[in-house]
């Protein structure tokens, strides 16, 4: 086994700053640009390990704000970690939770060496820092773990971003030199909200710090498309060109075209699949609600040409109805359906960076980016 | 390709009237006794066709009433029947929708054609009588339809019994006239409540008429388990022997042992998908909630021993942390486990008739039919 944290890289693109890639890990390579699956209670919801498997996933996320509320650490230990408990022997991600402990728990209370909250199931008290979070990914057993850092909102004014920078700083110098499970790796988070000398200032400061692979956090938070192109051009300039690059929670299919673009490698978003627990479904040519009324007597697959199992078996008309009367297999096939719409994506942004075609299927995908790109009322916005 | 219809008695068990047989129909054979998972709307709830295969099922139950309602015959036809609809391409028997038109229907009109009721969904005005049932199955392309009968309440006074078998004759009469599916069988349907005679002459006169097997109905509708079992006799003594007789709605392990001791083959309930879906496991030892807290930091499998997709390859820890979370995964995993041990059940049924020890399989589960047969809680009622 080449050492977890090996990032190779195999081609670039040359006309942007896409690259090809290969990163090493615990449980395996990962070939980048990467999506990857969200799994956050361990399980990608609805589908089984088998079927990620079957649909080309390489790496899944889990969470450690939710796995140690439910079912606990004790648990999961108990089971062989995160790993052996879920049934996924594939590389694991996990997010620290910084994220969830800003957006999901009230009365917070923001304390030097960390926070202290509510769990938003019993309300009982929870104290999560940059130890205790990389103390958790331990014993998860993840094979890279993220910092704990500070999500600020957006908009956010410079001096509580600045304020933030300093934080996740502090936080990720404390993770970096915490125990690790064996051949974990740890990720530095780059915060600064729309600020691009703060983001340049934290990139600066992470890499001095020195972590295997470096994320981008604070986007998709509700801020509009070119505040989010910035921020990833400000957060990628001071970063290393040879250590991986994960841009958080993004998904949107133009947004993941830009950010590889711009030579990011990793991406995760429950998009895919909570689009899917809706009833929409992403095609090649933009994506659709399965449910409406026009698709009742159609007898084409969810997406012509596709080749998931949901496609090669079933029609249109009757993953609609599954979905009309709420039974789970609706939702089950659809996710599937998303799920390898996204990894056959992931795997034509990798074969175009290699064979040079990059720039052409970038340029094949602007039109998806408006509000509507046909009459079918599909659009990838 | 044997004809559809043909029932070969491989066995009979020298101890009680228990047989071992094999049902050929359009889409394959049968082996009996078997269980058939029921699949009202068009799908097995939380499973795909795949892991039904892999389970053992061989038949799946679709509904008359609930797949005429949604998604409507236009969008089963115009995707080539059920079987391609689902995606199921072994045997499908459907139900008539007499027993949802009497249970589930409002304001309902009893004609002496049919039944005029609201339907459950928008209260639009539907009617549904042996014509409009028997049109429907053969639209559905069953390869079993059930006549549409009346299924009486328990209890029921003796002079409505009687009505309501005198009304399920006629119809009974009436579907087998019907144009029918290629190769498709009809079932009639016993009916009589608790009262001998009543089912006995409603086996009779069905047996004049002249069916390709017979059905047990109105049983299993809140009846003490003596009154059941009385039903199950009564309405057999007057049934050919050469013929399979399928035992409609019930589903305890104890019950149906009772039942293929009787003469029973066939057999069809909610049970295995109704209770995973609430968290409760079916085992050789009796059942459980996989949510108690006492199982928390359980890593073994559900059932010990099971070879199922959910033992093989997750902890009962994990499982319950599924349910308890909602995930769907959880009653996923639990769907499978159930259906497997249907099958493995009688799976042993089979073998043991063939074998010669059907006695001593049934003695070994007269324990389960108490209310609790060991200290995990656990029980087979």
């Amino acid at each position: 086994m080449i050492t977890p944290g090996t990032f190779e890289l195999l081609a670039t693109d040359p006309r942007s700053r896409a690259r090809r890639g290969r990163l090493h890990t615990a449980h395996g390579v990962v070939e980048t640009p990467v999506f990857m699956p969200v799994g956050t209670r361990g399980t990608v919801k609805a589908v089984s390990p088998r079927e990620l498997e079957e649909a080309g996933a390489q790496v899944v996320l889990g969470n450690t704000y939710h796995l140690n509320i439910r079912p606990g650490m004790d648990v999961i230990e108990a089971c062989g970690g995160l790993h052996r408990f879920m049934g996924w022997n594939g590389p694991v991600l996990t997010d620290s939770g910084g994220y969830q402990v800003f957006s999901l728990s009230r009365l917070r209370k923001v304390k030097h060496d960390g926070v202290e909250f509510n769990s938003h199931v019993d309300g009982s008290r929870i104290f999560l820092g940059p130890v205790e979070a990389m103390d958790i990914q331990r014993r998860l057993g993840a094979d890279i773990a993220m910092v704990f850092d500070e999500c600020a909102p957006y908009p956010c004014a410079r001096d509580y971003a600045c304020q933030s920078v300093d934080k996740t700083l502090r936080w990720a110098a404390l993770c970096v030199e915490q125990p690790r499970a064996e051949g974990q790796l740890v990720f530095g988070i780059v915060q600064g909200g729309e600020h691009a000398d703060l983001r340049e200032r934290c990139a600066r400061e992470l890499v001095k710090t020195g972590f295997d692979g470096y994320a981008i956090g604070g986007v998709s938070v509700g801020e509009p498309p070119d505040v989010l192109l910035r921020g990833i051009d400000d957060s990628l300039t001071e970063l290393p060109w040879r250590r991986p690059r994960y841009l958080m929670g993004v998904g949107k299919l133009w947004q993941i075209l830009e950010a590889v673009a711009r030579g990011v490698d990793m991406f995760d978003c429950v998009m895919p699949t909570r689009f899917a627990r809706n009833g929409t479904a992403f095609t090649r040519r933009g994506r659709y609600p399965v449910k409406a009324g026009e698709y009742r007597l159609d007898t084409r697959p969810v997406e012509e040409g596709c080749t998931c199992y949901a496609c090669r078996n079933f029609s249109r008309a009757y993953v609609r109805h599954l979905l009309n009367v709420n039974e789970i297999m609706g939702v089950r096939l659809l996710t599937l359906h998303n799920l390898h719409r996204y990894m056959t994506f992931m795997q034509e942004i990798r074969d175009a960076i290699a064979e040079g075609t990059f720039a052409a299927l970038r340029e094949s995908y602007r039109g998806l980016r408006g509000e509507k790109v046909n009459q079918n009322g599909e659009n990838d916005d």
